[in-house]
């Protein structure tokens, strides 16, 4: 087995190239999602008419990148996989490809939608990034449980729970917000999720 | 030959490459499928009517993601590949990049077909399941015959055929079930399946 | 540079990397066209009626198949990558990427065209299938004029150009056969190229 | 972390494998734009007249093609990444996988639209032609900042500002041509700019 190690790329990278596809893939259909106008005139009009549809997609790029760049730090911290890895990966996966999705609802609720309409969409949305915070928990416990699969020189306290539970929290709040206060509100906290994962990687040791 | 090998990744690297992203693409184009409300009013009923459609989607992600594992697992173990395991690898390939065809077909009939076209819908799930099974038969029985493809410490007995002809009766029967007993029974058992390979994985050695 | 190369995977894995997804999600695509029953009862004969479409699904993805198990061969002999390869490797790519068109074309004209449509489905997937011959001509012909780019021990009659000539010729004969014969016959002569390939490069040398 | 990138592909290699994931997947969406004939009778015209959508998805195609040679060669200078090169990475992944859009409008412009709609759609073309210009100024520009990121004998000439500020320009100047003067004008300049790339590309030092 170590030797089969040292003649090929190791376990993790097959699983990496794996989630990477997914990745690469969910964060390109989103594209598919913006409505191209099919009607003779009014190309313009309908063009600028949709920026929600454009916010929608911003938000949903950014969270599938950062969730992206999360997950590239985690593998860069693991040497080999089990399948119990291998299928909590797969759910998160799940949470990940599924993105394009609500992102899709948001915008045709902005488009033809009413106010609940809108409301149920941002719900969906929420709904979609708490099963994403559980997704992490779920591979972080396992990861703290499991130290043979990291790099022995890896420091436990990377895989705190705190995070994802901040995912989880933030955007059950968030789909609260667009329920009962306002879904545009809601829309822009989407937004912003991402940004701040951003700037806090950025303040953080690296 | 050998040479080349030593200065650049193995011929297999490239084969798990490109399924790789057979399977990541099939797993990803599945959420293509769900169905976006597009009619003012009533998002959140028909967000919550299409559960069957979830459901469908689950069980085609989990089975998708499964077949990857499988995938993962057997080429591991391959160190070299020839034009024959290539086109097998291809018709596997095949049955895999397909399943969203007939996943699409049952969230369509149980959001708009009689109880006969859920059936034809389950079996033709059932057909493309059957088809997996054929093809990991044609790869497993090309294994046992050319061990210079396999790593020189696999076990043959880790390509035994029972596997995948249990995923040929399995779906056989699935498909007769959902034809003849019910279609949402044989849903729930295309669920099940993934499950319980993960289930069966994690006991065995790995 | 040959210090970079030592440290990182070769110029030419990346090309591959970039193809291999390329081929991968053209090939996965081409599910997307068929078409899925929408409208309550009938699924049943819907899902047969398709036949058509299922072979020429078969045909293409056999195709993009072939021509990646092809695409595969030649890359295993590349050492190096320059700008004039990687922009007819790009050629090459386009006309593998443009398949599932003519693809659904052929799916769209059986199952709601005249019998000229049909042949005019069947001719533009014989442009395409020309163009691919014309793509991998400027390939190999590029390839025997820049031998540095080559392992050492490529024999350059690797890369004679009777087998890219035969495609363009095959082609362009089979459109004819569809335009001014039958359209049908055309479509299983796209099925029957891939496997007479595979047959092809079984028996010889690998 | 020296011990382990000796052990495992570099980081910078899962940057380019998503990123040729995101490329990859872009160019070969294109494919979807192109509109089937749908309606009995006159595919052989509609194929025939629908040369403006050909036209857009060829100078899209060749767009992200050459956006990938030159991505590929940035990276291939890149020994290191860091934050804020990944999320400057995203934007200009964002750039790549929203040209889809424009496309689509552009060919939906031309089949079914006013002079007026065309121009709207040339110009959103050159918007994202101009957001690209823009992501890689960003890129250059933070790559210039952090040799230390970059191969040490990398010439920091590599990363002049002049190009991706050419970019910028030109798509600007052609986005006013298409308003103001012909839309189809426009559209050949978009086809124009990916092959003066490749002819730049090939006199300059490789």
């Amino acid at each position: 087995m170590t030797d089969e190690r040292s003649r090929r790329p190791s376990e993790g990278s097959r699983v990496e190239a794996f989630s990477d596809g997914v990745f690469s893939i969910a964060i390109t259909l989103l594209v598919l999602e913006l409505a191209i106008p099919a009607l003779r005139g009014g190309f313009e009009t309908q063009l600028v008419d949709e920026w929600v549809s454009y916010i929608a997609y911003l938000a949903a790029f950014a969270t599938i990148g950062v969730l992206w760049m999360g997950h590239h730090t985690i593998f860069s911290r693991i040497r080999a996989v089990d399948p119990g890895l291998l299928w909590r990966n797969l759910v998160l996966l799940l949470t990940v490809s599924v993105v394009p999705f609500p992102t899709a609802v948001i915008a045709s609720s902005f488009r033809v939608g009413t106010e609940r309409d809108q409301a149920a969409a941002v719900v969906s949305y929420g709904v979609v990034g708490m099963a994403s915070g559980v997704a992490w928990l779920l591979l972080f416990s396992y990861l703290r449980g499991h130290k043979r699969l990291l790099d022995p020189d890896t420091d436990i306290h990377f895989f705190r729970l705190t995070e994802p539970l901040i995912t989880l929290v933030g955007y059950g709040a968030s789909a609260l917000i667009g329920w009962f206060v306002s879904p545009p509100v809601a829309l822009l906290i989407f937004l912003v999720f991402p940004v701040l994962y951003v700037l806090r990687v950025r303040s953080a040791d690296w």
